[in-house]
């Protein structure tokens, strides 16, 4: 039987940076991957390729702008040619794929398969690779990194041809002309807003009271008013959701907030009402790991039920996010290599939609604050002010900065603006180290850019205070 | 004689901030303007109005490379219709300085004039309005704001019609289609990009030996590759520069590096060669204010050497910066108010300059740092392996954070790649709060962003110093 000290299991934004940074300080690391390649959804099925779209459908919308900002050419005449898009797609993913491939190469102790870890014991494995061959694996510990699938739904009709999940629909072989989309979380809106924009038809269906559910009511309230004047249909509070067949359309019904029978009609019908971890086929049954379907029990260095056997990301449940599986995991990887390090704490996770405008949030949300008992304060600042937001035209936004009123140190930001993802690298260094307001105030931000934004809200928090007190 | 607490010369970046500010907290305050509105050089004819024309050029770029993304579009017969550039640059200062104003009317205590201010003595100004009446106003104490111009260096036929300066070119009449630009500082570069950008050929010409002068050296020489791809010329080293018509075009002639009489041939010239303080008609000599051609003396309170007398900003010399003006008025008016805080200091300063790609940078260059005998390290990035910058299709860009060797703390953040401007909101608050670089590896920045490269760059460099330990 073949030995390692780690062996890793799912090469998505997970398990990768583990196993390498494992194998960087000295272990012998086997990671092995179930797909093709190295990154798992975000790359492949998630995060990556759907910016990569946006980002054509960012440049579309821009481009029927020309004409405001003095540049005249026959933009009505514009075309979205999808299969440059899924080539340009294929292209960028391969490329990420095979960088990562290669700095594994470069990393002795670092060792990649291909195929299905299925643990046997505590300390053994089986991989079946592609070929069905099976190879026999001891180890000294071991990572679960399996990560997430989108959720089916018990709706019926889910299983018809042309109701895709949030995966597929990156992969569409044309641009449906009218898409329904069950969902208007994050993902949702997102996807919505970037194939409207691509010209698809959309309606937005949500069970929920409103869209955008964990994000600050007031930025999500934004940008619904937002989504709406872009031609979005939205109906919320829906339920008695169900899909047919009606020639070559998909009719989904149901019954709306007022209580009455709606239906739609569209192309191709879109859900994306969350996802699961992939537990199924790892023999976690020849372990003590504790799981339910919402994930794997772990304790706070990331170890599950079964000492030795550890297991980060997706596949722990919520927050289910790319970048909070690497952080977990490059802790996680210093933590097993005898250098602790802090693990890290959802209250500094930070995340963005991609939508239009982007949404950022970094740390706690108002409600969080409130349910958590935390005497807070917001500074605020409207984003309509603003000369970079001027200058690029932007029509709306918002940047909330809660801070703990006492201490004034920062432990939430929120941002609605074009460009709101890049301002979330000050923010969740803010929420992360806990910095007072005064050194927003005191750093010395650049004009004109949105980051100015950040000082402007809290010298007025400030100045507030200064008068009241 | 009419009385106040504070009269305020100049309402740019410098003097508006600080006269609210000042009226905000209970003082009476005369803000006085010699212009037509509130906002300075960097409104009507700097920051702001280049960032204007420089989006028109930004989108005309990606316009040009819609077919890349999927978009296919007749973008050769793009045309640039300068007037509405000019027309919308115009509505945004309109509507920028008519905001600053009606802020102002808010503040009980805030008086604004319109006309020029000259002391009479350490205690009294006049100021004389656009219809050439007087006004005769006592003060307790005075902050000088009166800004810069742009130098008109000695060369032969600076003079001649044509003949530009950084002011001017942004309100030209019509798109030159050959300029030549002398000095390829940040301004000549960033003015240069953007009318090559909107069809212009230009010619730079610079006496140093690189282009970029205060910039990081590799970040300089990436950015002038790509300036030099965009088919720009470029030559440095140059000396005996004079100008003389030809027809209706001007000829500008040269010694280049190699001791080659040269010359080149345009409709227009831009000199850009550095901006020199606003002193004439402000009465210094009626006080005991020192000064000289590079600006105000004052002390680290920003107090002259006429007690009472004040000054901030681009009067004082280098740094001239917006915003650099904006921290010293704000910390100023919290001095006067009687609430000290620390003055902004230079090595905590920003800035952006908007090229093609974005160049940002906080802190200290590693020039500086040497030049201080600061033991630091520099923990690297190369965009080029960037998600977020490879969706955007950027094809260079770096970014260096130097950090002192023992502390480790950030002393200076440099960053080039499309979106830099929005990264130095943390790298102002790097610099300022002196932060080591675990906190930046351990800060949860979202995927996809180019705010990741921060911890992937110090992270990287920690696993160095870990190994090399």
């Amino acid at each position: 039987m073949e030995k390692c000290d780690v062996l890793v299991i799912g090469a998505g934004p997970g398990g990768t940076p583990a196993a390498m940074a494992l194998a960087s300080m000295g272990k012998k690391v086997i990671l092995v991957e179930a797909g093709q390649g190295l990154g798992g959804t975000c790359l492949f099925e998630g995060c990556i390729p759907s910016k990569i779209i946006r980002e054509s459908a960012r440049r579309l919308r821009e481009l029927r702008m020309a004409k405001e900002f003095g540049i005249e050419a026959p933009v009505n005449e514009a075309r979205v040619n999808w299969q440059t898009i899924l080539q340009r797609k294929a292209r960028i993913l391969q490329m990420r794929s095979q960088a990562a491939r290669h700095k594994g190469l470069q990393i002795p102790g670092f060792d990649l398969r291909f195929g299905r870890a299925s643990l046997l014991s505590p300390h053994e494995a089986a991989i079946t690779l592609a070929d069905g061959s099976t190879q026999s694996i001891g180890f000294e510990q071991a990572i679960i990194a399996t990560g997430s699938r989108p959720n089916r739904p018990p709706i019926p009709g889910i299983d018809l041809p042309g109701v895709l999940d949030s995966e597929q629909i990156l992969s569409i072989e044309s641009l449906p002309e009218r898409l329904t989309i069950i969902g208007a979380g994050p993902i949702g809106v997102e996807l919505g807003q970037m194939f409207n924009s691509l010209g698809t038809r959309i309606h937005l269906l949500e069970v929920a009271a409103h869209v955008l559910g964990p994000v600050d009511e007031d930025l999500a309230r934004q940008l619904q008013q937002r989504i709406a004047a872009e031609g979005i249909d939205i109906d919320t509070g829906i339920r008695n959701l169900s899909i047919e067949k009606d020639g070559d359309d998909l009719r989904v019904r149901y019954t709306n907030a007022q209580g009455e029978a709606a239906q739609v009609l569209s192309d191709r019908v879109l859900q994306v009402t969350g996802r699961h971890p992939n537990l199924e086929g790892l023999g976690l049954e020849n372990t003590a790991i504790e799981h339910n379907r919402h994930g794997i029990h772990v304790n706070e260095t990331l170890e599950t039920d079964e000492p030795g056997i550890y297991a980060t990301g997706d596949v722990l449940g919520q927050p289910m996010f790319a970048h909070w599986a690497t952080a977990q995991s490059l802790a996680l990887a210093q933590h097993l290599a005898g250098r602790p390090t802090p693990f890290p704490r959802p209250e500094h996770n930070s995340a963005v939609i991609f939508s239009e405008p982007e949404l950022g949030m970094a740390g706690l949300t108002e409600k969080q604050a409130r349910e958590q008992g935390i005497e807070y304060e917001v500074a605020r600042y409207d984003f309509r002010q603003d000369a970079r937001a001027q200058i690029m035209d932007q029509a709306e936004g918002l940047l909330k900065i809660l801070f703990e009123r006492d201490s004034r140190k920062v432990i939430g930001v929120h941002a609605l603006v074009e460009g709101a993802g890049e301002l979330m690298g000050e923010a969740a260094l803010l929420v992360r180290a806990g910095l007072p307001i005064e050194l927003i105030a005191g750093a010395i931000h650049p004009h004109p850019t949105l980051t100015e934004s950040f000082a402007v809200a809290v010298r007025a928090a400030l100045a507030s205070r200064a008068r009241g007190s």
